[in-house]
């Protein structure tokens, strides 16, 4: 759970559906500690139980991880959805899976639910459907839990809506929009410029809500 | 790189074939530190630079992880061969692919090579051929650098071969055996009772060569 729109909404969902839910935060270097508190927050708000787990990537090799490389900032939807740009974290949503599993096996958890979305996104390759279809059967092959009967199944219950359907869903499921945190900036408000700025303002906008963080 | 011998062995192949390698060495919580000590001390007698990646594994499920799990001790190789020990760690080889794929990407690193082998071993299920296809699959979909022409190549050049076979070829490219370490228990001599010792010692049997560690 990363603190954002998307990761809260399917924390709602999954409890929604009667899951017992753990939320797996991860700590990887982010420039900002904005999205680690709000994850958090939002875990505790709905009794779920979590813990952080922190990631070293020595590397960088992304705008948000890396304070030398800029972030996007003033992009259009059409350029934002034209390629994958410099906030991409490499192999990130790889990571942040391979310790879901791991974690599922060892607690005999049998489901992730991870809030990936291929529809208003920034084009990264690591939430396409086609990716997630890939993930499964590395699951299957690579566990002793995919090896016998117990499957670990991988949810993305968000990754063909719309990021305005994402808001009226987590709408009905009362999900605590006033605590998520999407600007890749950090700060005490929302920069409005960022690709995730910008993808949050159209959801709400078509959504016909407002965002409670529009008030700060 | 774990410090074992087929790591090791697999960093002097990548060596041969003229690749300037780096070494990601993982401290995940291992009993002992021992294998992270053999790493290190293979990677400088190689001349390969080399970093250690701390990782956080709360969960266990493990022998070699907790401590309260006894390791199996004095098994046949038969029974070794047929099934999955307590020894196996959940996930662990996708949560090292993921990391070497990420710093792939991250610094344009051509390819990954991991030394896992699916005939003389344990039946972990991330050491078999399928997985690794499964694997290569994943971080074509999901990287940027899949996305595009330049692909991070995955080898796995011991996966099809007997310990015995991979002795051979590492006295050949004279792997420095005497700094490996392959027990799962800690201390100043391997147990030569656990199930990587005994797969060691028939390896070297087998090669008809002496394992300098028995000299210990």
């Amino acid at each position: 759970m990363s603190g954002g729109l998307d990761s809260a909404t399917t924390l709602y969902y999954a409890k929604s559906k009667g899951y017992d839910c753990e939320c797996l935060i991860f700590d990887y270097g982010q420039r900002h500690k904005k999205e680690v508190e709000s994850a958090r927050k939002i875990a505790r708000f709905c009794g779920a139980k979590y813990q952080a787990i922190k990631i070293d990537l020595p590397w960088k090799g992304s705008a948000l991880l890396d304070s030398k490389i800029p972030i996007p900032k003033g992009r259009s939807l059409r350029r934002i959805k034209s390629g994958i740009p410099d906030t991409y974290v490499p192999a990130r949503n790889t990571i942040f899976l391979s310790f879901a599993a791991s974690y599922a096996e060892a607690t005999g958890t049998e489901a992730i639910f991870i809030g990936a979305n291929a529809v208003d996104f920034s084009g990264y390759p690591d939430c396409r459907p086609q990716y997630y279809e890939a993930f499964r059967k590395l699951i299957r092959r690579g566990t002793k839990a995919g090896a016998g009967k117990r499957q670990i199944r991988i949810f993305t219950p968000l990754i063909d809506k719309t990021k305005a359907q994402i808001i009226r869903m987590g709408t009905r499921l009362r999900v605590p929009y006033e605590y998520t945190w999407s600007c890749y900036s950090g700060g005490s408000r929302p920069c409005l410029r960022c690709d995730s700025c910008v993808l949050r303002a159209k959801g709400f906008k078509e959504a016909g809500l407002i965002d409670p963080l529009a008030k700060i």
